[in-house]
């Protein structure tokens, strides 16, 4: 085992989230730390409206900032959403708790302001913050880093290693992978995008929808979501079509624009004043997943984030996800020291099922988002979680529950998951409603099941 | 429809098998097709020893040539091969035909050689190929191509549209479309690599080993393939690990490589006396599978060949597949003219299933070649498929047939193949020789379960 020696070094690319975490967690171990990102210091500029401005905190995220002792801190700047409050185009809006009743709840939070009190500690723990320089290239045999400073275009070279690329989807880093060759790597786009959509705050500064849920317009082939934030007003997020019977392609004017959001989000449509500026202003998001493996080439370079696994966002788990590779990161370090192929290897092997599992899960949560939210099986189902997690406290959990309250390992989370779900869609079929539910042996037959 | 337009231009990058036999394709029906080809002119200047010298050449690549006339020509440059030598390490050699015996054969031909006559071809009807060039760019939004003379380093920027790229399997274009966003890609590469290696031609110019079979020298985890050259030598390939219990990564000095080819391959290695120059100037291949959609941007940039689906050579339908291609292409291009859009959206819809199930098949045929041959049962399945075939000529054809004895487009050989090798496995496992075959229900349980 290597220690970790007083000059150990390392080279983060991208002050994001997870760079700005993980770079706190290396230097409370005395790692001096050097962060490159390739845009201003969002604590100085406002920059990137229009794009996920907010995000669901749950218990990995937690667990990850827990490490670094910013917990308190951050649960200051949160709205606790307690599940999902579903609207129909008629009719009466119902809730679905995500968990326990008044116990399990995730957490709004607002990307930027997280980032910015994440580049505060980065800064206070001695981590040096390079902005405005942009990763062109990373010669991973040479060690070579090309910078280009966004301001100046000046280029430079710096010879550093081992780097690690938190630098997002796109990231520069894996693209220096993929060229070195033997590299596994697959992008999948889903044939929707999203766009980002405002309803500001009431008159007197008050939310205009419940701020403890998030909202959801389920459309079947579409859907509309909105997630409160601290100023009182929500961010909405319009899941659709690039083409076909409905689409991006056929919402050309503001007049269709209106139209389509007065049929199918008549109760929103009202709380949106701006809905046609920020339709033709704000960009129109992909939807993509990102696998890779293996994440690091021998002691030289490691790749983390949405670098490694970016998924699309319907489970709430980019972040909290990402998070949870900085604390795998950081058991690692403790293990095997400046060993960097050690920490490497581990990191990768331990976190690449885990961030699969967690692709699928969030490909098939927007199904479930956008059409099984109003299907009448789906929530005699969510009822039955309901009641067995009260009567078997600890011992139930649901698919859900595992994933976004507790933090055992996605792989075993989405393969418990899929066993118990079997057995509940099938006690499900047989009821018309929840109180004919024979508990016990539901209960039995999924512990049944695990043991097999 | 558009019909072709005399003033109809198309560029070409890369001028390999595919590149060469599609610009013959473009020229006759009256196309202006520039190629820009990065390496030099193969007809003046040998290059590229040590990798894949020799190909496969089948049913799919044959048509191909038919379309432009060049399928006589070619078939005096190949060596027919009929089956399968089986070398083991102790006893006799075994022979395993590929279909009908003295009636289907695959044609082992130089890949040099067949580019080279090509190259003649294509610019006979009038192509213009220009060498050296590299294509480093190609922005699709501005149509700008940016090329680097490789001889005089000088970068030049061509307004060129449309665009194909049969620029193999690292493929610049296919870069840029990458780049340019909503491309599903994925690379895979496998755990294996290779390594080509020579037996020269006996002292009066002759083939030391019988020249009208492809040898295989099947060792369960890795194999040793040979293929015959017009000049009497044999070109083998070692197919191995990278890693593991054994690996390229033990084989380190020129002992060790003797020695691991003394125990492996005896009867091979004393007809190999250039084996440890071969071993160590030789490069180490990877094997990798890329799988990509939609193989085309609007009317701007199409991919084919190696650059839209490279696959492992298992299967020997590397080229045979980019032959096929050009065929689809022509026959499109008949169909919409130049109204390119068209013509690729439906070259891109026809192919891309095809070229998965022909992957597929590939990956799969790796563990038939190193491991399956040797095993009672499946020696069993392929004397069941040689009697079905005498006795149901034209209505059974075996799945290697299908694939390359015949063009039915490869899913629908992949999907009957499925079906048909299930029941031939079940009918012979119940048999200790073929004699007691029952073929007349074979054949019905079959003919059955297609139709279901």
């Amino acid at each position: 085992m290597s220690k970790l020696q007083q000059d150990d070094k390392l080279t983060i690319i991208g002050a994001g989230l997870v760079g700005s975490l993980l770079s706190i967690y290396l230097a409370k171990k005395g790692i001096e730390v050097d962060v490159y990102e390739r845009r201003p210091d969002m604590r100085k500029i406002e920059i990137s409206a229009g794009r996920s401005i907010n995000l669901a905190l749950s218990a990995r995220g937690l667990n990850g900032l827990q490490g670094v002792g910013l917990v308190e801190k951050v649960l200051k700047q949160v709205i606790s959403m307690k599940g999902r409050m579903i609207h129909p185009i008629k009719g009466e809006n119902s809730f679905q708790p995500y968990g326990r009743v008044e116990v399990d709840a995730i957490n709004s939070v607002s990307r930027g302001e997280l980032n910015s009190l994440l580049l505060d500690e980065a800064e206070k723990a001695g981590v040096n913050i390079h902005f405005n320089e942009q990763c062109i290239d990373y010669s991973i045999h040479k060690s070579n880093l090309t910078l280009k400073n966004t301001q100046t275009n000046h280029e430079s070279i710096e010879n550093v290693s081992p780097v690690i690329g938190t630098d997002g989807s796109g990231s520069p880093i894996r693209w220096s992978m993929i060229k070195n060759g033997r590299f596994n790597y697959s992008q999948n786009y889903l044939g929707h995008g999203y766009k980002e959509l405002i309803i500001p705050p009431g008159p007197n500064g008050e939310h205009l929808l419940d701020k403890n849920a998030l909202h959801i317009w389920p459309r079947k082939s579409f859907m509309l979501i909105a997630l409160a934030n601290m100023d009182g007003s929500f961010t909405c997020t319009l899941f659709f079509p690039f083409s076909g019977e409905v689409g991006f392609d056929k919402l050309t004017n503001e007049n269709k624009v209106q139209l389509f959001f007065n049929e199918q989000f008549p109760d929103a449509v009202e709380l949106m004043p701006t809905l046609q500026q920020d339709f033709f202003n704000n960009p129109t998001g992909n939807l993509a997943t990102i696998r890779c493996s293996p994440w690091y080439y021998r002691n030289k370079v490691l790749i983390l984030g949405d670098a490694a696994h970016a998924i699309v966002p319907f489970y709430g788990q980019g972040m909290n996800c990402g998070f949870e590779d900085c604390i795998i990161f950081n058991e690692n370090l403790s293990k095997f020291g400046s060993d960097w192929s050690k920490v490497f290897s581990s990191v990768s092997e331990q976190r690449i099922e885990n961030t699969n599992a967690i692709a699928d899960l969030s490909l098939a949560n927007y199904v479930e988002m956008r059409d099984s939210v109003t299907n009448k099986l789906f929530q005699l189902k969510k009822q039955a979680e309901q009641l067995l997690s009260k009567e078997y406290p600890g011992e139930f959990l649901s698919t859900y529950s595992r994933i976004s309250f507790n933090v055992e390992p996605y792989v075993e989370a989405l393969a418990k998951g899929k066993i118990q779900d079997e057995i509940l869609l099938q006690a499900c079929k047989q009821i018309k409603d929840i109180t004919e539910l024979d508990t016990n042996k539901v209960m039995t037959s999924i512990q049944e099941a695990y043991i097999k």
